[in-house]
């Protein structure tokens, strides 16, 4: 459905404040008619990039809209920074968020080295992974840039602090909606459970519960691939996810069994990802 | 735009014809109005894949308002062939054709070995290829899967039959526009022109005369990326392409002096894929 504005683009503006309660941030804004913010259109910039040796995608999104061009970054890795960045300038966008879903273990974030090349950024984690950050997200909360905002659900299993970013539900929201899933859901597969506060129990239901209750075309980016895809959908992956399809006793025998080995990076990434990837750092991490 | 279809959705058909000539085809089509057609809301299913021991994209299309859901594969590789067919069940399609954009070097396609694991499909490529194939198109050609269709556009210079198929014009066709460019347009590159009749000159025409004359939001999505991007835009690559967005003495210039080495695969993959992957085969190829 398109829909048309009836006021100049430069006419709103949308930012994030915090509130007192450190962990909850909410938006602030100032549309010219509250009519005008009912029929905005969506217009998502958004860029899906791999970084090989992990395995890992990030995401890129943006408000084409806003005159501003606010963007965020999930999951962002440390060594392709440098190429996010320069996609991020010449697509004319102003990052303002650096996201993760999880405190992760197999390559270290990028969201610290954003913040160094890139002054008023802000790194955001949920307030269970205990990592540090410059804002905490806890479930129910929306992360907007400019007009199209991400919906926090909580997704613990395979880390006690994972997190699912999902699209809003709305007009001018993207359609279908996009679930940035982490390593809860994976294309055909999920994240393991045997450490960092892991569950298999806990992962199946914040699967069933959170993602495969939204819409069925709701598309699943995850945080990895490694077999080439690059996205499903909820329908799907409750068909044909080979783990998550089936009943939960039937998941956690599954989890329980496959002897995977100790991740080799976990050592050096998850201390590092405590506190945004930077161990040491002149900032305000 | 929302577009609603006043007929019912198994009230139409649409399938192509091969003509006494036989390198054209042209699609045959039965609607029960025109008006209907006219109307018809387009309903892509699209997955872009990726085969990382060549860093090969595959794309798969098909059209899902249509009963039969029709769908191609442009770019199949060898290696990853039962995975897209795995998908293509899975997402309940009916693959009619394997596509390629050219005779790859760098890998060995996946047509020939799709045509004996699902009868029926059909593998095309340009004629100017001098490769076998089932059908072969020429510029201006349509390939068509139910409503959606693709125009075919010659852009020589990597190889001598190098094609970039565009999906169609009009309001029941994807918004924005989508261009499959092969090696001609890579994200922030571009093939080589030093092997298969490659030709630096004719590459600098084919890009600005063929895709950058294509509106700027065209989505470019190449066969193959190095750096971890899956999708450009003809306005981004007019203004950022390192070599393209150069005058064509600079870009000829630069091609001449990339002294790239010899592609380890050159010997296998070429004469293999001027028959379809498939050397030696049994069937009608």
């Amino acid at each position: 459905m398109m829909f048309f504005r009836f006021s100049t683009s430069s006419s709103f503006s949308s930012f994030s404040i915090l509130l007192p309660k450190p962990h909850i941030f909410l938006p602030f804004k100032s549309y010219t008619t509250s009519f005008a913010a009912q029929i905005m259109p969506c217009k998502l910039i958004f860029r899906q990039l791999f970084e090989k040796e992990s395995s890992t995608y990030t995401y890129l999104l943006a408000d084409s809209l806003h005159p501003d061009k606010p963007a965020l970054l999930i999951d962002p890795v440390d060594r392709t920074v440098d190429r996010d960045l320069a996609l991020v300038k010449e697509l004319g966008l102003k990052l303002i968020y650096a996201i993760n879903t999880h405190v992760h273990a197999d390559h270290v974030t990028g969201s610290g080295l954003i913040k160094t090349k890139v002054p008023g950024v802000k790194s955001i984690i949920s307030k269970a992974s205990n990592a540090k950050a410059d804002l905490f997200v806890e479930p129910g909360d929306k992360i907007y840039i400019g007009d199209i905002y991400l919906e926090v659900r909580a997704t613990p299993g395979h880390t006690l602090g994972c997190l699912t970013y999902v699209t809003g539900d709305g007009v001018n929201q993207p359609q279908p909606r996009m679930a940035f899933t982490g390593d809860a859901l994976l294309i055909r597969g999920c994240g393991r459970t045997d450490f960092q506060g892991g569950s298999s129990d806990k992962l199946y239901d914040s699967v069933h519960s959170q993602i495969f209750t939204l819409p069925k075309d709701t598309l699943v980016y995850p945080a990895h691939d490694y077999k080439g895809f690059t996205v499903s959908t909820v329908g799907e992956e409750m068909l044909y996810n080979p783990r998550l399809s089936k009943d939960k006793e039937t998941f956690k025998n599954i989890m329980q069994n496959l002897n995977l080995s100790y991740p080799k990076m976990i050592d050096i990434a998850v201390p590092s990802n405590m506190v945004c990837g930077l161990q040491e750092t002149k900032s305000d991490l």
